[in-house]
């Protein structure tokens, strides 16, 4: 940690700020400049991160040098960290593709889409049983009848399953019928619901908040991994910016910059952040050839009929002909398809 | 609900948007341009709102004109709905400040700051019990143990509390001690709390997400009131934009704005939209002068003690200050110090 | 500025970065932490600003200490500027209002206008002879015959004027009509147009750009001063944001932010920003009451009939009463009306 | 054009509006719904566009339908414009690779730069003369004397050139020793300029704004189109948010969306969006893969040694390599390297 002195700060203000420091068991670097006196905190910073040291007289402004995340950093863990869950790998030089709709309408829905895409790419089968939605007057998804449908089809079609879970008291049930659970973009920083999740041995999908940095990011992945938790997949599913041609910007540098700061598997949502079918395709292409271990994408037998998300949902052949071309790309960049 | 056709939209493809619409029980109005044919759809929007249009062959977009929103709204309720607990008012023309620390550190603490503001402009004492933290090794608040010390000054001092609460599992908890709930920023999309909340008759503050569009904020207000409480008071602590000199940029223009719209009252956090004391006093005054209903304050007898936020805080006898060029203004604008 | 290492930078790589600092004139001081080395550099940092140190081997980081601007900051001049404009002035406790259409359509609503609120609280007259519009098919302005009408009213009701230039080769012919002139938010980072306008002596409204950093902002102003002219008037006219029910998020911290950073005056404009007039008295009473030292606003004699932004102009008799607000608000404040 | 009128309008407001619609030459759809009355206009929405509809009485919102770009949209030239510069082809299916430093800073090191990328992927040669820099006390470019050794260099070793022209009265200057010019970012709503690159017919490279729409910067398009050069490459360098691990986030989907709305050229600067070297080959094969037809990439022979943006600069070894991976990324996605 630095802190930057006022240009006018007194010798006794520099002195309280170096007590103060040193009070909380730090050593100080003390640097008098031409214009600013700095003064570097050697130590461990965490003890400082929640003091109000900006508020002492003659602060100027600190700056942290340490990185606020530990265990999920590629500097305490330098190798990829690989996930497996049956016979899928993601991470490390392994590609997996999860697909399915965005909501469980029904059981023939969910399988019709399944089975169109069974053996054409899909790793692992989606499907949303506790929807999150804008409005209280929309459909809040089938609960846990919709989760026996994601189990059973799942099992037919030999498929790991990946469903969301928004309220703490519902991790149990969850974990129950999923083989991953998935963290949605407003739950990112819900820290109950991280702490809960991070007590279990579930692998979990922790998707990016649409407005929160990739270093919040890892904080939040940090929380799974400190309460015991370090099967984690990020997934970035675009950001919201001032751009309104599309549902939510994709920020597709975030993946090469996770993979330096963190050893974690990143994978890419290319149906929510365009927000158009029309665009999972490019997107997907993308993510891809930038260095994602993988993808979530919105598949849907019947996109007209359904009752979330259909604007944004692939058609299965469509999903198929993508498939393809992103296999050509995994060899580019030296993946294989999981 | 407006579809706008693309340019070469076929007749069929034209026909099959209106077919459609029409079998979910809505009516056309079919406008035929020189360069688009665009349909108007008439009836109850709401039934169209989650369904795919944007997917069908031949549609270029479309566009709501309904708000989304029902109970909140002006339309619905046209006078200031006023929230009272115990002696305090909270909007039509009743401005209340909302002061204490950031996180209840200790009771003495808590008694020492009440005891200075009390009878200075206080009119609800907060505190927090559960911190939501972005570092998982951060403080994260007393829990029950803060909340008995929150009702016993708030009791001491003869005024009104609130807190924050987290999980859904803890909702009953913090209704049986404090006055008012808070729903923090990072929980304004978390729909499972909010259902939980409103099936209680608490007031209920609704910080408006970082994140968050007006609409937004206005439909999570909706949750709480569909599931049955609708004493709602909405607060807006700023929002993230690329502006990096303060922690958030306060969006101002949200007061007159949601007034506009919604009949609920609105009040303001300074501390948290600034992030810095010295920003404290002038947020407030423009809060005050825009037209806020209230504002809620970081005060602490000794900001460089601070387990959170200590540099936002302000210290009791600038808050008295501040009370005092807060009530000159409210006279400017009609309203009275609650 | 001070040069963060990499956890596994080699003693090679330090000294190197080392070498490469002192090879521009400057020290260091090494200090070496439990985690990390970091190099803190002693000197003038403006030697350093433009050298790719972060790509230099074993580098994680760099970060500045010193703000890059000199000579607008309150370091280099602490008491604040006062901008004299004939009568008027801006600054150091005076408050000078700004008023007229957005855009000269023609002499007589120009005159109209100019009249109804003469003597009611206008100081200074604005109004668009080169109109920056976004379609190439929208109203560009009167050029030089607008300018004319704009110098004629301005002596007829004695107040100075404002008008807006965009182009290099036409900063002559606005400064030979206008007593002031304005770089619009389109062109904050014209640093062509910067030069130019720093190389004359007539004062300047420097408006924010609508996606600038203040810091961003402060260095623009620094261009002008650094070419000789240091009559500047900054102006926040709103930023853009992901919010959607405003034309632009009045950054109402900026005033205050700036005030701490700089010795020039702020002025803030409430049109631009809410982009409705129903929101320019509001957002005037809290651009007053946060501490701006102006403010420039669009009123129309017959909005309706504006060609250019009739939607966010002001009534004359809803100015005059506005007027009368801001001066009970300056009060509070200790200021006066210029 | 639709005008949605508040829920209380009364009948004399409706018929004013219409009026008000028809006084301008259009036609109306009045449609009464149950909540609502909504007017469609019918006709040319171009004269509507700047009038103040908003502001008349009863209306709640005006939305716009059509889009205000006429001659770059791909419903006015549904085939691909394919731009030509000598041998060099950029669009429909050509993909071409401009590459070299971000400032001339002077002839040697420009030549050793060339050289070494020169028939290795180098289709086109940048180089900076006029660098628009933050500071004014930065390195502001050669002038003439760096446009001159650009076109030596450019001759030399047979390639076109392009140069960034920042000031109307340069425009003819750069002309003469250029084959493509570009506005850069911070010039993208520099109007003045937009019309004075119309009037001359050299390929033009319009970077986006960095805070612009994808609908504004096809606007900006639309003003050099309309003043008669239609030789336009779009180029997407990243735009601001509120992410800060990169310089600008790099905005994928643009191309993609741009493909869909506009029948001209993208092409992607991978080197300011990430702004570190480390990321531009993950986001030059992402590019690659999402569909732009070109990419423009900072390469220095010596990036410790630059004077401008080394810290983004790929050394020429790095460079050859990535434009290995892009070529079989272009079969994948069936283009060919120009």
């Amino acid at each position: 940690m630095i802190i930057v002195l006022k240009t006018d700060a007194t010798k006794e203000q520099i002195n309280h700020v170096v007590e103060k420091v040193k009070s909380f068991g730090l050593d100080v670097n003390v640097s008098e400049g031409k214009e600013r006196t700095v003064i570097g905190v050697i130590g461990d910073e965490e003890k400082l991160r929640v003091k109000p040291l900006e508020s002492l007289p003659g602060v100027e402004s600190v700056m942290e040098i340490l990185k606020p995340y530990k265990r999920v950093s590629r500097d305490f863990s330098p190798a990829d960290t690989v996930i497996t869950i049956g016979n899928v790998k993601i991470g490390g030089g392994h590609f997996a593709i999860i697909a399915g709709p965005c909501a469980i309408e029904n059981r023939e829905m969910l399988e019709n889409t399944a089975k169109q895409i069974s053996g054409k790419g899909m790793a692992i089968l989606r499907g949303g049983a506790f929807k999150p939605r804008t409005s209280p007057y929309a459909f809040q998804g089938l609960g846990e009848e919709g989760l026996k449908y994601l189990a059973e089809v799942g099992k037919k079609y030999n498929v790991p399953t990946v469903t969301e879970v928004m309220d703490t008291r519902d991790v149990d049930l969850v974990c129950r019928y999923a083989d991953i659970i998935q963290i949605g973009t407003r739950n990112m920083q819900n820290f109950a619901l991280l702490k809960e999740v991070g007590l279990t041995k579930i692998p979990v999908i922790l998707k990016r908040g649409m407005m929160s940095t990739v270093q919040e990011w890892l904080m939040s992945a940090e929380y799974i991994v400190a309460g015991g938790n370090s099967q984690i997949i990020l997934c970035d599913r675009g950001i919201r910016t001032f751009e309104n041609s599309v549902r939510n910007s994709l920020d597709i540098s975030s993946v090469p910059v996770v993979k330096q700061l963190s050893h974690l598997p990143v994978i890419v949502d290319p149906s929510h952040s365009g927000g158009k079918w029309s665009l999972v395709e490019p997107l997907s292409l993308a993510a891809t050839a930038v260095g994602a271990d993988g993808l979530i994408v919105e598949v849907h037998c019947c996109p007209e009929e359904a009752l979330c998300d259909g604007d944004q949902s692939l058609l299965p052949r469509k999903f198929e002909k993508m498939v393809g071309s992103i296999e050509k790309i995994l060899k580019v960049v030296g993946k294989k398809l999981s």
